[in-house]
């Protein structure tokens, strides 16, 4: 294992790109996750079996021509956990990336690097891919400005895959004012209306640690200030960890499924606890699978009844801030599962959710507070955070 | 993947060290699997984050130092799957030691590279371990002599463990004559009785390969040539699958008690099936252990009433032989689990057993003929090594 913390950055020579002139981003840089096609870099999807086995990439990927077209100037690729599985940063072969807004601490993943690349201000913006929470959180844990698209709104050619039906592409930023600009590129969207109506997850805040709770309840009166009512409702009927196990139960047998045909061919080395991700979701039943698909239609329709157009969803992004890096499997586990209960309704429900910086615990360490909308609704987000910063600042 | 075949030693320096002067083995050269420690070198056993994690072995293992102790000379250390698990020979990090007896074919593991090393003469003698077939398979599929001693009969110090109610130290041998000299020094017995009843295995010869039947045939009438009695007899009335079973029960759950602690702490990078096979004996239930249990206490009476004192018991010791390089993890292991349906008599029985040479399909490939006999009647088979290959030659 590599114990130090290492840098956000791939190891070696940077991919790197300018910006096509004149364009929206003009003057922002920004890393890509290795699970971006860059063209003429292999895509390593942070596993060396997997990077050995790819030839460089032909073209970008949407996302990263996106940015490009937009003006912004490619700084590099940045680590991932193991093909996207891993929900706190640590990847065994290319060490864990240092969270420069909690030393010591695991940056999230599995976007990892561009998290931490953005955290320690080496670039202003990054793509990430989120299928069970892999922007969300590390934006939780590093402080920062992180977005979970609507399900499906964007194309994720040359992002590589795991779970389809959950997949999304996000980006992270630092402050609200670039994570609009970013944005508004990336959605192709300049308008969005802050949502006037709030509505509280009560069941999430009451999973939360207490501490969380208590870090999180300023942002959450600014949040009240700005709106025009509030309500606090039950977010998940059934209890967010039976939406924990309906996730857990369709994303690895659907990651099992992108990944088996590789795996039989190349028997690839994984970091042990990757593969046991991945053997899991090869066991999982027919029956065990149509009950999650079921719990799935059910999660969905309670979120698009809970949350209409206009109003906004706010719940704490993790139930606690980030852990100490190096932790024994057994413990790391038992941290991974109460976090998927607070992340599981994305890759069920396909809401658009974002993450907004800002508090932190007592020891210094951020927390992220989470806001969801309508699907398509987006841009409503970003500007309900603009807005809670100008209030802020 | 490696996929051009390796040299069967470690890569680097070697391991090496003189005999003692003047001992019975002086003159002839051997090489150790890295599952046995050799003073002032890491024991790697097969994976990298393993050798990460362990300091140099301050002390020979017994079987080193007893090889050493009569004389023979340490010719270095010798590649094997990882951890003791696999049966094929084919390692993910280190590759696919040459089988110079079947070119493009495996060496079979997990002693592959003690195997390979005295197939193509590059010492006269290695040191394996045999749990499942560690020894009998690449002793099979490289056209060598090869022991599984009785369990328990020798030391295992400084031995890495696998499955501690299976594990054996064995060895191999071109020929007879160095069979019989290196045996006598390992199990401190100069003596040995040729058998003189001979017991075929009707119903794993029934299961091998009718071109293995057929290969087998001349050395099978040259064994009943050498004996005063022959009879034809069911080995394993209850099905050798269902003992296969019972050992893919035992073994599995048996070695995740042994690596677990590993696991959990370092996360390491294994090869997928490596990773499958642990997660596995994770998943065997108390009452499937159980129900193991019991089957290899009837499997134990069975062989110590099938073979007694001065009887030896015949059977084909591979279904196969060497299968092709490469193969995708499906179909090795589909070959996996008929290999064991003729190996799991070992770690449930305890019998000593020895892969006789001599046979070749068509193609030139080797297979090999195993005797068995009752448990401390190790030498008994050697005597009948020895008698079998003068009447041979």
């Amino acid at each position: 294992m590599i114990d130090d913390p290492v840098d956000a950055f791939l190891p070696g020579p940077r991919a790197t790109e300018a910006g096509v002139p004149g364009g929206p981003l003009s003057g922002l840089s920004f890393a890509a996750k290795d699970l971006f096609d860059v063209a003429g870099h292999v895509t390593g999807g942070g596993n060396p079996a997997w990077a050995a086995d790819s030839a460089p990439a032909e073209t970008h990927a949407w996302a990263v021509a996106r940015l490009l077209g937009a003006g912004a100037d490619l700084a590099g690729k940045t680590i991932t956990d193991e093909v996207s599985l891993g929900i706190l940063g640590e990847n065994a072969f290319f060490g864990t990336p240092r969270n420069s807004a909690a030393p010591g601490h695991v940056p999230g993943g599995s976007s990892s690097g561009s998290a931490a690349a953005v955290a320690a201000g080496l670039v202003d913006t990054a793509l990430g891919t989120d299928t069970g929470g892999s922007v969300r959180v590390p934006a939780s844990f590093c402080g920062l400005y992180g977005i979970r698209p609507s399900h499906g709104r964007l194309p994720l050619d040359g992002m590589m895959a795991q779970a389809p039906s959950s997949d999304t592409t996000g980006w992270f930023a630092r402050d609200a004012a670039t994570f609009a600009r970013v944005s508004a590129v990336m959605l192709a969207d300049e308008g969005g209306t802050p949502p006037r109506r709030l509505v509280v997850a009560r069941d999430a805040f009451g999973f939360a640690e207490a501490a969380v709770r208590a870090a999180l309840a300023p942002l959450l009166d600014r949040l009240a200030g700005v709106v025009e009512s509030v309500a606090h409702e039950v977010m998940a009927p059934p209890g967010l960890s039976v939406w924990g196990r309906a996730q857990r139960t369709l994303q690895p047998a659907e990651a099992w499924q992108t990944f088996r045909d590789w795996l039989d061919r190349d028997n690839p080395p994984l970091a042990f606890n990757v593969a046991r991700g991945l053997i899991m979701g090869s066991l999982v039943s027919d029956s065990d699978r149509q009950w999650a698909g079921l719990m799935r239609r059910e999660a969905r329709a309670r979120l698009n009844d809970l949350v209409p157009p206009g109003t906004v969803l706010a719940m704490p992004t993790t139930p606690f801030a980030a852990p100490p890096t190096g932790l024994p499997l057994t413990e790391q586990n038992a941290l991974r599962e109460q976090i998927l209960c607070l992340c599981a309704h994305g890759g069920l429900a396909g809401l658009p959710q974002i993450n907004v910086p800002g508090a932190r615990l007592d020891d210094g360490r951020p927390v992220g507070l989470s806001l969801l909308a309508s699907p398509g609704h987006d841009m409503d987000l970003v500007r309900l955070a603009e807005k809670l910063e100008t209030r802020d600042g």
